[in-house]
């Protein structure tokens, strides 16, 4: 039966998001992982990178190039970005790929350049690819051969924001994004800002006005609102392994209230399997979603007239990375859009 | 499809533990939860109690004598020792009952009286409990109708102890126990000494010589070796919300090696799917099995001669107890032992 | 010498300030403690209570009404709000007083009503209370003989805010304050809420729109700004013991730019001891004040035109309450301001 | 009057002990910093490299040969192992030198080569060097010109074991030293083994029957009991930032009790500022030392006969280093032993 099964290759799989996408896959029936690639830990184990895995039948990591990928038919890259763009570019075109890097997120060339600091390397694969954030592209995403997979601050940012804005409902002048974010969204890189001693029992914000998930949520944003849109975003890194908090503050839009609001989220996501706008007064809180593919919006009013707060979490590892990989490389491939995500929340 | 599910009633289902079996059972085909119960809860919906499951589909929490015992085929016994004995015994005779209490683990019901403070309530049942470490005693817990579920230090600590006693390996006189343990053992109730600012940052050691799963890891000890054995068995509090680490000092018995202690247990635990021996050199660590039914174990020299260390660690919200009592409840209904089981680990 | 000490008594030293009261006094060459009550704790010593205070000599906790005023000077209040008036309209007119409650600091008894549920029950005794946040109320603290101490967040929150709308630098009608706290907070009293694993490894929001500390933000912003304010103050629980972080956005008044912001601060704070303005591009971080008396502040351009964004940090038990009740004190005693509170922050 | 200050270098400030020494000494009214070293980090300001103290008025930090030594009176050594101990012998001989690397603390040197892997450089140093365990050497220590800093593990096993061997209470046979380690032990450097994330939420064994602190701990044992003595010691990586607590399993003499053990310590340390032993049945806790140069040592009865068991905890950063370090200086240079040590700890 395993015969049957799609195979998936992971590149970079000895980082965070590469170890996610393993702990999903092997709880899902329709996907079998022939290789795994890493850079400075080749010819390790998955086991040996991460225990935890040790129990699973893995293949060895390789080199990337080692792969033989005539007998891939799924990619799933967690490349460092500046890289990805011609490693993909040079894969045989039967292969369908989701990228976790920020290569191929932004639209415009140009800004990717001025935000990566290098032109872009495969501007013409930059045209084929599609955004990946599941619920709000999910045609485009099903025909497509590459996806590029949305970030996880973006990903916490625009399933709120993206409806609003596109329904009027809120003043695109004036989004404000804090956002809390656990320590593995930096990576499992050795750094001395991420040592347990230095981030335990405290909080500051980060990347003030110059992080670059800040153009990739401008872009959807945009998008939703039909003209160009600027934020305040804010990260906060914070002492949780996982999760974001995006405390969001909005301006209403002339005659909105804010129960139109949460009334416009709560039927933009309805049938959705891994969004849920709370009910009025629930607040959501980042362990309400660890290890799972959910996303929870609350939405409540402000004391100040005319404004609104919208906090929404994720788990940066799923829901923000791995987790919404494997959802939109379901759809690419015609599987159930939850197969291997059905897994709950972990909590406490 | 799922008129044919087995109907389980959760008894208890406002703790960490109740809350642990609906996760796991949530993405076990073999059963349907039918009823939860709950004591100060009652009336108020799982999703309330435990936000990280509001989007399960569950029944409201009743009093656990509003339950229509006709209707339900298996029970998991969540309740306080001391209330749980009588309330089993008056269950109708049809139903499975694995019990997470204590209530039902010491044979000797002198020795339950000695460290619980009261009679035993219920001493014919008693006799028939089956104790439910399940790879130690799975033909018996097959053929249970009423399973104790073991407690999370005894499962860390017998795992690897038991088949060395019985092969004659170590000294049964010279056995210490130092665990360490996450929070969630000492379950939800509000209580200073388990606040957020009272733990986090520090460790400390509790229950000295007074711990009530020192009866119970001697109850298996003394099966084990033949003979009554009394350990040094000292838990200790540490800023986690999961897991237990138990390090074990034991002296070889005359003529036995350290690797002669690793090769039993790996013989052992060879075909087992949660018990893994890891190989020389390699250290278990409780991250390696967050959210699993694993259990992980180290065989290490030590520097004095004659003596060896044994590391040993589990989740103990699942193999040290919802997962193993769902473990258990497989094997008495004849479903695959690890089915709801298979989630890998949760890391970081 | 000791007999010329002051003589300090701390009602409702059971509690996390009450501890942080006598660490700082101990260290303190000016006061000496004569007596320290407790309502559940009566009898029992304070190293008791608080294990790492049991080095010190001090005198055991009695009921509030069991000491003798008449040995006592100075008085430190921390006693729960709604009880605090009564017994500080009782005490005898000679003693000095510092309130760490709430009960105080509202000068207006009708919002203090509205807020707190019940009828201000001290209104003649409010009218004198001077309001000690001290770096922008000293003389009028030299001068009290009832101080009401700010609360941890409006600490925060006004340090910055207040002399940037004194100067008209912000526009007053659009202040969002996104405070991130840790557990301390919220007291030592037996919350399942407040649980270690409740709280560990994740984040939320709480008391949106309707945190009490927002009517004691917006009196000192009005005062400020010369007219009413209101703003969005939203409180976040997170994973650390101690410290408070505040990011402010805000919106500059016309022709004001971000560093016209930074320089009015560094003028404003620049003999300060325990207020430190940050360089350009230097951000902020809670434990870099833990346990001193520091506030930081930071100030930042925002990519919206027009806004900036402010962050303010300080240790929630020290600055944010029982540091800068002694700092009150040492001001209300002729003392000097620092006198007590040298220490520099722990880290890590 | 700060001319009349002993002026004190700190080389390798640029790590934690450094650090800490410069909180400790800015509290300290006998010493001033006049010199700081670094080696990645030359030029940079302590500051910038710890912000938490960059509101002291302190030297830029410098390379180890650029300190003009005829200025120093005192120097405090936190370099690396290795290439310390060539540092220290080029040094002036008029310098008091206290070295917190393991360079000088075991006085053979053949167990020093056996266990660092290299020959060591400065053997009539090591005969001259004496090890400062300040409470049991504190006559040495007042003569030294060159005081071996105690390893952190070694002060927090040696304080309870030296004088209960000493008075022949227990069987040097048979000691096993079960030790658990906040992560600031393992310095500054950036290494994956202490990221947040690999380190959050878990604990492991790690270095069993291989540390080096196991000689040095034996080293004092072995002159305690007047023979050769070897101790299991299992070393525990665990998320708490500091402290470090030993539990320690003891086998009694004949005819020794447990209340014997306590009563022998207790009078060991009855005039003491710095360790106290814990009357029976309290507990110690590593966050009841927090940034204190206290240690706390409780003795507890086993339930095997024959048996007892020790806690020992202390802030691995102060009485485990910089503090002890202090402490040692002090005495070299007749000032009070505790001064600059009298803060209490930081809980929460």
């Amino acid at each position: 039966m395993s015969q049957n099964k799609i195979r998936a290759a992971i590149l970079g799989a000895s980082g965070y998001t590469g170890a996610e996408l393993v702990r999903l896959l092997a709880g899902h029936g329709g996907f079998r992982i022939v290789a795994l690639t890493a850079d400075r830990k080749v010819g390790q184990t998955m086991g040996t990178v991460f225990p935890h895995l040790a129990g699973l039948d893995l293949p060895a990591m390789v080199g990337v190039d080692q792969v033989d990928y005539a007998d891939v038919d799924a990619v799933f890259c967690g490349l460092p970005h500046g890289t990805t763009q011609e490693i993909i570019a040079g894969l045989p075109p039967h292969l369908k790929v989701v990228d976790l890097s920020a290569d191929f997120r932004l639209a415009d060339t140009a800004t990717y350049a001025q935000w990566y600091g290098h032109e872009h390397k495969a501007p013409a694969l930059q045209r084929e690819a599609v955004y990946g954030l599941t619920e709000l592209a999910r045609d485009a995403v099903r025909k497509a051969r590459l996806v590029a997979n949305p970030g996880c601050y973006p990903t916490s940012a625009q399933l709120p924001l993206v409806p609003l804005l596109r329904a009027g409902l809120i003043d695109a002048n004036d989004i404000i994004i804090d956002a809390k974010s656990g320590v593995s969204g930096a990576g499992r890189a050795a750094k001395e800002a991420n040592l347990y001693t230095e981030v335990a029992g405290g909080i500051h914000a980060y990347g003030i006005a110059s992080h670059r998930h800040a153009p990739e949520i401008e872009q959807g944003l945009s998008a939703a609102a039909g003209r160009p849109v600027v934020v305040n975003f804010t990260p906060h890194l914070m002492p949780m392994s996982r999760g974001i908090l995006s405390t969001i503050y909005v301006r209403l839009a002339a005659g909105a209230a804010v129960a139109d609001l949460r009334g416009e989220l709560s039927r933009r996501y309805a049938g959705e399997a891994f969004v849920r706008v709370l009910p009025e007064g629930v607040v959501p809180a980042t362990r309400h979603v660890t290890g799972s593919n959910h996303c929870l919006i609350g939405v409540f009013a402000d004391r100040v007239p005319g404004r609104g707060i919208i906090c929404s979490v994720i788990d940066n590892l799923v829901k923000g990375a791995s987790g919404q990989a494997v959802q939109n490389m379901n759809l690419m491939f015609g599987l159930a859009e939850t197969a291997g995500l059905e897994q709950q929340p972990l909590f406490p």
